[in-house]
């Protein structure tokens, strides 16, 4: 393509528009999920694996996990055989263990839009944007708090783009609505502007209710208490405890039948250990506590084993994302979540960068690729995260979505049959003739290869005539034109008026809260 | 470190230098090549694995190779019994493998300081600089025609890096040098400004052979008969042709007992089949070749199996770098190499960007992971590509080579033992307090965490006051500092005026050529 051509298509895009589709078409639009065609990266022997667990086993039996502030926790630790000693609980080594075997190895999450539903677990990969900047960022305006428009914004734009399976959650924290209302608007955003699975609040029992009565009015109660269809992500207070906002929030997710996805947050050095071994048996080890209860208030609720290791910078204390020893961590927490047989979510698109720069995007891409070898099933931070998830980036949410499609192509490995292998080609073509033109060309041509929407490929003539353009430049048109072009799928009036009436009604019953 | 240190660091270094040889120490600086401690990422079946190689077998048997203006070569192929028809060899299946036998899995390249010795093969890698782009680029002077002050300049970040091991070749075209006279000036430089090992020229058999003269003045003539101190970078000009000038080189360096690193350069679609599978079989039938004829100059003498995977747009024709489907490539790659039981040159930071971005940083980091992935043993184009090979950056240069020390920590794995996993730290720590202080924090916080040079980790408010630099511009100054702070590695004094003298008399005995 030409400059000219490029000015042509962020101007018109319809000639975009069709290459789009033609992309989308080959390489998987509209995929609700990705089956990965790859193994898993196997890092550690079963050896060591097994010296992670003994060690994961001893921290559970000998220092324990505290659950404050949730009674019901406590007595269901107190039936299920463990010792509670006020708000310290312990357990015998393979407890945990037995008390998983009831949750899914893998479930569907279903989507108001049944062709989005997706399979989490197993072989299957599903990408979801970022969660819970209080900041966004754009190239325009710099950083500033969030908004309920950001919000929608993100939305609309991972909605707009085939590389994601899922609408997310808390994808910017929406800060110009009062901290216990932002549920209500959150929630009703994806079920409007999206037609992908999406995730609920947390950050109280009562919002985690709300999020699941509101799922209730689109796809009924019926249906709910049957099958998955909101994810909440709930994490440990590392090291070590559970506090009583979170369990309440994973009891009341897994009594509905519905996922809890369990996350300890551990920055080696401060929360946990500053060796890489030990923080990924402490992760396990407060892991499985947090899947463990889910089972105990429902079992056979869908739940998904959750890890999120970071490193620090021992000079600043500044904790550090995408570096090399989180990314290691993940393999080997892949290796353990499969012993498990548990969905995972790990890893994602991480960097301390507060620019959707070069630093960004090593970082970010060395993450992503240990959670696509680790064989996370479920990707969350996927998009946009920069600045140690502080902030939601506008242009690196669509570098990152430009990451994720060619993900798409990554997990499809390599297949192998004679069209693939060419084998009449080099006959056709012989030695030192070019390809270009040959019948095995002509016939592969369409589905070749991955087409990045934000790389540049062009000679540097042209691109330095097209205006010498860096990528974040580029991703600053790509999302406002996404937004001009943003269609909203469609929404049963009856269910979208049902959804009002509900967010208006509980607005109204309380009064405003920033806390 | 505050806005304040960092003007300082850079102004002064001092704090800087200690900082660094802190890091150097925790991480392996100075070792002359990394021993992985990670598994190779094995992506394909035994079964797929075989159908590759009956495809690569079949295009040997049926289509063959040509050798073009070398009849030294085609003598060598009649005595071992492959079919020669003009300059079209054909090969009975097998018949390249048994040659190969001979060829060692893995060899010491050694150094002028021996420390400095690097072992090519087996588990072992190295990371050497791009090769061979007649530009260079940097954010003050934009991209220009790269001179030998360009090319002594990056020997000297290279030299000054901990994180290479390997001085590399042509790192940018010295093009205000007469063509016919580079090679002596650049071999110079490598082995004046570096004390790692290096690479030589492959232009022109005489050149190679000036090169390995010149290594002879260095190391003895008798020393380098029987060990491995250059090695020489052919290439194929794919599909199925090799030109007399890299059979001639090849040949030249086999003779002398140095390496060849033999590799294709195979553009899908355009030098090969759009397909993966069958650009795969392609390249491994091309370097399968190359090696084998390695063995039939000399017995024995060091051959490295290298592959140069690319994609292109079918959009405009325009090659494509660091997608998915050569990273993919790369791992399949790697697989075959190895039950070739050969050396493995694979990959490195591949990019189409113009500028050291977001776009380039996606592309590179995929690129070289799958590098590291697959096995690769030399991973030449290790830091500053930009442009498609077409520019060496300075501020890329530093990105990659802070890139290349984070995977030098990557490649460590994680380490299973009672200190590492922490064994005793949760107990004193106990649930919901910090791990800074603890006693097994300070015992292990110096060796902890790959600290990068280029990454900016501090928080938002403290990289706004210091100027809200972007990655690329800290490299910038990160350059300028390494250059300013180089110092020339001790070189005997009579080797030197001998390698002067060689040089002098060669350029004297020819006129200037520019072709």
């Amino acid at each position: 393509m030409t400059a000219e051509d490029t000015v042509h298509r962020v101007r018109h895009g319809g000639r975009e528009a069709r290459r789009r589709e033609r992309s989308h078409k080959a390489t998987g639009h509209g995929r609700p999920y990705i089956t990965r065609n790859i193994p898993t990266y196997d890092i550690l022997s079963e050896e060591n694996l097994q010296k992670i667990e003994a060690a994961a086993d001893r921290i559970l039996a000998e220092t324990g996990i505290e659950f404050r502030d949730d009674d019901v926790a406590l007595d269901h630790w107190k039936k299920a055989g463990a010792k509670v000693d006020g708000v310290r609980v312990t357990f015998e080594p393979g407890m945990l263990r037995e008390i998983l075997k009831s949750a899914p190895a893998e479930f569907t999450q279903h989507a108001r839009n049944p062709e989005n539903s997706a399979r989490i677990g197993g072989r299957n990969v599903v990408f979801a944007p970022a969660y819970g900047s209080p900041f966004v960022m754009d190239l325009d305006r710099g950083r500033r708090f969030g908004t309920l428009q950001d919000f929608e914004n993100f939305i609309k734009l991972a909605q707009s783009s085939p590389w994601f399976h899922h609408s997310g959650g808390t994808i910017c924290e929406p800060t110009d609505v009062p901290v216990n209302k932002r549920h209500l608007d959150m929630v009703y955003s994806h079920i409007r502007y999206s037609d992908r699975p999406f995730m609920g609040s947390v950050t109280a029992e009562e919002r985690s209710e709300d999020s699941i009565d509101m799922a209730r009015i689109v796809f009924g109660r019926d249906f709910v208490d049957e099958n998955c269809v909101i994810l909440g992500n709930v994490n440990v207070n590392s090291p070590l405890v559970w506090d009583g906002t979170m369990t309440k929030s994973l009891r009341a997710y897994a009594r509905a039948n519905q996922c809890a996805v369990v996350v300890p947050f551990i920055l080696g050095g401060a929360m946990g250990p500053v060796t890489n071994a030990g923080a990924i048996a402490q992760s396990l080890a407060e892991t499985m506590a947090g899947c463990a209860l889910t089972q105990l208030e429902r079992k056979g609720a869908p739940t998904v084993f959750g890890t999120f290791l970071s490193s620090m910078s021992l000079r600043s204390g500044s904790p550090t994302f995408g570096t090399p020893e989180p990314a290691i961590g993940s393999m080997v927490i892949g290796q353990l979540c499969r012993r498990l047989g548990l969905p995972l979510r790990c890893s994602g698109n991480f960097t301390t960068s507060k620019l959707p720069d070069a630093h960004a995007m090593t970082e970010g891409t060395m993450s992503m690729l240990a959670a696509i070898h680790c064989g996370a099933n479920f990707i969350l931070h996927s998009a946009g995260f920069l600045d140690g998830l502080l902030s939601m980036s506008y242009e690196k949410f669509m570098l990152d979505a430009d990451l994720c499609g060619a993900l798409h192509t990554y997990l499809d490995g390599v297949k192998i049959d004679d069209n693939q292998l060419a084998v009449d080609a080099f006959a056709e073509v012989g030695p030192g003739n070019h390809f270009f033109g040959c019948s095995h060309t002509m016939a592969n041509y369409e589905t070749a290869f991955w087409d990045s929407e934000t790389a540049d490929n062009e000679p540097f003539e042209k691109w330095e005539a097209a205006g010498q353009d860096d990528a974040a430049t580029r991703a600053n048109r790509l999302w406002k034109q996404h937004l001009r072009e943003y269609e909203a799928p469609h929404l049963d009036e009856g269910v979208d008026k049902a959804l009002r009436e509900f967010v208006t009604k509980k607005k109204a019953a309380v009064p405003d809260a920033w806390y």
